[in-house]
């Protein structure tokens, strides 16, 4: 595995990609969680991983395995999950398996999608590139710890949107197919921004400045972060962002400025590609910011 | 799902094709099945479904849920399998996810195959079909419970050969890219002869006559059924055949029998297709034989 998105050669036209990703009660989600809820998100974080390389989505299979005694009302409401998805993202489900199991429910989902032209890898990036972002960073993070009963001051809006956000990533699918024909180096942010940008320094071979006042930030995590700015760590570590990472020439910012504008999505140059093999957060006054734990601190 | 095997439209040029299943140990295998084997028949029950459409492997992706708690030596004879498999079928691992979970250990693994030309639906009988099996019959569903301890009389080389086609099927892959050409519906047998041409049946509208004297049966399978012939109903049912199933013109016989030689596979004529919608297995008078759950007898 040297990407997060696997290509099947094709002789022509197309290139298909494939992506699968798998999920346990218990470990992934939890067993209160709402099944319909459950089957969103599973398939909308697959989706994302197409959105990081410009995808159009074909298509997807599932095999599921339920637990033992699981009500049919719960099988239901995620069956309804998958389908709402399925319309909101014209993705068809191409086939499926199912079983029973003694453990907690367990589902793998795999999809495919197609991309015109290049693929853009996590190894493309180039000393000199910019450093794009699409979206609002940090707020699946702050919204699981919302959703565990934290920061009870914070107003009711704002703790609703950071929550949905959690719940439901917004796979960036035409932001991608829009924009990623101008970037080099791409890939969708699941782990964390500092996490997944250093997986493409070390696939590239280069290292990465990231400013973090250039960071953008959600209106309902900028409320949050003025109260507590401790929590700057979790907008870059945390991870749940589904949002659209790339690297691209400067030659680019126009025409991707562009495209993000017709997506309706906004995308934020928020550093650049250098050498190193490491990535740097640099404070306004250009200091490194260190990610400890948790937290973070000036060195 | 109107197809065992689903087909990603493309363009131009090979059809791709995708099948996913998923297995639970204690389930599907047993705790104290060696790991390298697990993994090689989670692939080659995918592999056949290729097979029973005359695809070529393209790659597959599996999604892993380990136990916790299970030692890398475990994992690592599970690796093995896959990549022992892999080089013996001409199949790469094109991507994947691990877990671990609290429960059981649950594999789910998608194949992707390529077709060229027309693609042998389920759906494709039509009445006067000759219908047409790969290999051998019933081997796995009668080695399974040879492998359970039953028939101790039966001589060890015969025991052996059984409990080895149920452990370790063998895709049809060769012999489903060169016949299948000539053929109308195809797909693998695993559920049983009986239940998987009922599907055909039902996918086409037609009916199926099955004469039992034809039934390809392997040396080891004749000496077991010339000492129990109530066995005869586990060879028409219990499934795990892994063998190409499907129908052709009376026209094609010739370049199946051809196809089959080069392919070095034995290809067998064991029925027609015909009015109704019911699969009826004949004896050698044209009596209909009925399958119970605990066996057969006649009307």
């Amino acid at each position: 595995m040297t990407d997060d998105v696997a290509e099947i050669a094709r002789r022509a036209g197309e290139r298909l990609i494939v992506k699968t990703d798998a999920i346990v009660e218990g470990r992934h989600y939890l067993s209160s969680d709402p099944a319909d809820q459950v089957a969103k998100k599973l398939l909308r974080v697959n989706l994302s991983d197409l959105a990081g390389k410009g995808a159009r989505p074909l298509g997807y299979v599932v095999a599921a395995a339920f637990p033992d005694g699981v009500s049919e009302a719960w099988i239901a409401a995620f069956a309804r999950g998958l389908g709402e998805d399925q319309r909101r993202f014209a993705v068809s489900l191409l086939g499926g398996d199912t079983t029973a199991t003694p453990g907690p429910a367990t589902f793998a989902l795999t999809v495919f999608g197609g991309v015109r032209g290049r693929l853009p890898r996590r190894s493309d990036a180039r000393i000199g590139d910019e450093i794009w972002i699409s979206g609002t960073l940090g707020d699946g993070a702050l919204g699981l710890r919302v959703s565990k009963g934290e920061f009870p001051g914070l107003p009711p809006a704002a703790a609703r949107a950071l929550v949905e956000r959690y719940r439901l990533p917004e796979p960036r699918l035409e932001f991608g197919r829009l924009v990623l024909p101008f970037a080099r180096a791409s890939m969708d942010v699941s782990d964390g921004l500092v996490a997944d940008l250093d997986h493409i320094c070390q696939a590239s071979g280069v290292g990465a400045r990231v400013l973090a006042e250039a960071l953008p930030l959600s209106d309902a995590a900028s409320v949050l972060l003025a109260e507590a700015p401790e929590l700057f760590a979790e907008v870059m570590t945390g991870g749940d962002d589904y949002e659209v990472l790339f690297t691209a020439p400067a030659s680019s910012a126009a025409r991707i400025a562009a495209a993000a504008r017709k997506a309706g999505v906004p995308a934020t140059r928020i550093g650049y590609v250098g050498r190193g093999r490491s990535v740097r957060v640099l404070d306004r006054n250009g200091q490194a910011i260190e990610f400890g734990r948790r937290g973070y601190r000036h060195f």
